[in-house]
């Protein structure tokens, strides 16, 4: 489809249906006693047991099955900061996603403020309506603070999709990658291009799954220990864990010698020399959205082994789509307080397995989510997780 | 329905459906060109015609048919402050009726503060994503300020229901219970009995209306100028708008020589001597819920000629389901920017004018929610009130 076709229809699309969420009504309500049953005076019955018994929200409302879909519109797609507002398409279409793959219903939530303590203060009241909350569209650092504030404040689950879901796809893709080029997590050095939500987020997973020599560049440069300038909180802790023979230098130096890349940054700006100086059988993850930071036709020519985009129309993409409707569908099962680091590697795992040996060994990392239902399987593994690692609020049986 | 089974069927319901209303996406992701559609990278051309005009976020999405049911859970039916958990099944109930009796999406907001600034700056802060916030159950007499001060702050309608729903009802009912004895708006004397949420907002209504002789009432006697104990800021408002002649002591004292009793108060607490203090033709909105100030059968025994109550299983029920599902949708259909006097004085004249001449001199003065469709005949008066006081920001034909 062309750009200008793809324009029109999108805009006829969200034109004639004003919008791509509905909310309905599980039950009709047709006479006085079915009145009184849902509303007035029946409803006092369930608020009674609820006062009684706070838990009991998860029996007799929608809570247990509702996640707020919250932004303050600062950084939307490739759009930047374009406000609460412009932001909303995005954020229905995120809440459809959630009731279509996972059977999760959501509602986006949209702030009129970009104030971090504000909008700490926003979610946390606004949090015993929600069974869990998606923060999206936040932009970096302030969305690293707004995230932890609020996991240590919240009785739910509070998960930035910007961060987590790109590093848990990168992550099992990753694997894969290894697998491909039979490379070991211990050995290989990486290099991670880009210290927004997702490349932050990228190299925390990275350290936790066990992977030891990254190199983390900004626009600047390489990031280090004792860097003067353009740091900020996230990067002095980016530095303090990674780059430990504190080279200093440009991406160009970072990537000679490196056995991956992972490029969460801006539209080609890999070279064919900068392919070259990599290791045998390089792996790049360009994820730059929509034009990555080299072509998928440059990196094949050029002896790319291994090649994942954030794009739709090449192989490996690294779409949260994989991740996030699982991730929530399985923390709400188990009615999980958080989403914690075991749920994340749970879902990594989950996600790589469901690539056979054989699409390995041809190249293919990641599942499409298209073709095979991740949702559920990524669904069982974070409960699993949230069971093991006692978060889960409710026992379930699983086989 | 007998107490025991009402609960036993409500809980079931409640625990069956695990909370009353869904989600619903209005379009089927299938493929990856509807996903383009709904979702990245077609969803960011609403959001870029948005950015650049605002207002275009009614005709993208769901927002301009969105209502937020916002409730801290402080004031809860007859129950108290029950808190946000427990006050959930009653604002899924308010939603489901918004959506069943006039097709507006209502969300449920239940909020973790009862502090009248946090609850400010949440609701500020999130009404981008909403075309109007129904304030529920937040007890007096902070509802007043928070819905004052919300009002000025937002570009959207705030209504609260507990004080307006009641008082247009109640309006309406008043003018043909006036009718059905005979006597003028200028010339009776109310006594109105409760300064909480609904009490003070009758008030005022009656006020702007044009009822001239008004005595309040709370559990401490009669409202006067100058009173010095159990007085806050509405009490003072009151004072000084009603009982010109300060006249002090107690209900009973008001009640003698008055032509309408107005409860919104106690159980029980009318007894016959009052009723038979009063001038002929009495008139009594018994509103206590679920036990009236005077039972129906004690009102007709004593000689009131015209009674309400708020109960289904009696004549005339002041049920704020006749005003603010037309209210909302009326606000909603020509975006306006706020539910202000005329607005709420033509949603009165509607339902007034739904009860005949012949029903009236009957003793009916309010219609049956069941019987006849309300909603959209208030829905128009409101709408082009809305339109006559230049609140509304879409012009509509209305013939």
């Amino acid at each position: 489809m062309s750009h200008e076709n793809l324009k029109v229809e999108a805009l006829d699309l969200h034109e004639r249906l004003k919008g791509k969420l509905t909310v309905q009504s599980k039950v009709a309500v047709t006479s006085s006693k079915e009145l009184s049953l849902v509303y007035s005076p029946g409803v006092a019955e369930p608020c009674l047991e609820i006062q009684k018994d706070p838990s009991k929200v998860y029996d007799y409302t929608m809570k247990g099955n509702l996640v707020g879909v919250v932004s303050d519109g600062s950084a939307v797609l490739g759009l930047g900061d374009i406000g609460p507002k412009a932001a909303m398409p995005v954020m229905e279409g995120k809440a459809l996603l959630l009731k279509q793959l996972a059977g999760v219903d959501a509602m986006p939530i949209v702030l009129d403020t970009k104030d971090v303590e504000e909008i700490i203060t926003v979610v946390k009241n606004i949090a015993p309506t929600f069974g869990a909350i998606n923060l999206e569209d936040i932009s970096a650092p302030r969305c690293f603070e707004i995230e932890d504030r609020l996991r240590k404040e919240c009785d739910i689950p509070i998960f930035h999709d910007d961060q987590h879901g790109t590093a848990i796809v990168t992550a099992a893709g990753l694997q894969n990658a290894l697998k491909a080029v039979n490379k070991q997590k211990e050995n290989v050095k990486i290099v991670i291009n880009g210290a927004g939500a997702a490349g932050v987020a990228v190299l925390k997973l990275l350290l936790i799954i066990g992977y030891k020599n990254i190199i983390a560049c900004d626009s600047k440069g390489i990031i280090y220990k004792g860097r003067s300038y353009g740091m900020n909180e996230e990067k002095e802790y980016m530095a303090k864990l990674t780059n430990l023979d504190c080279i200093e230098g440009s991406l160009e130096d970072a990537i000679a010698g490196s056995d991956i890349f992972i490029g969460v940054s801006a539209p080609n700006l890999l070279t064919e020399k900068m392919i070259h100086s990599m290791n045998s059988d390089p792996i790049v993850f360009a994820l730059a959205n929509p034009n990555p930071e080299i072509t998928y036709e440059n990196a094949i020519k050029w002896g790319v082994r291994v090649i994942a985009t954030g794009r739709s129309d090449y192989p490996n993409q690294v779409n949260n789509m994989l991740a996030f409707p699982g991730i929530f569908k399985g923390a709400l099962e188990v009615r999980a307080t958080d989403i914690n680091d075991e749920m994340k590697m749970a879902a990594v795992q989950a996600i790589a397995t469901l690539v056979t040996d054989e699409q390995v060994a041809k190249g293919t990392i990641i599942p499409n989510v298209f073709e095979i239902d991740v949702t559920d399987h990524v669904a069982e593994a974070v409960m699993r997780a949230a069971i093991h690692s006692q978060v889960a609020q409710k026992a379930i049986s699983l086989i």
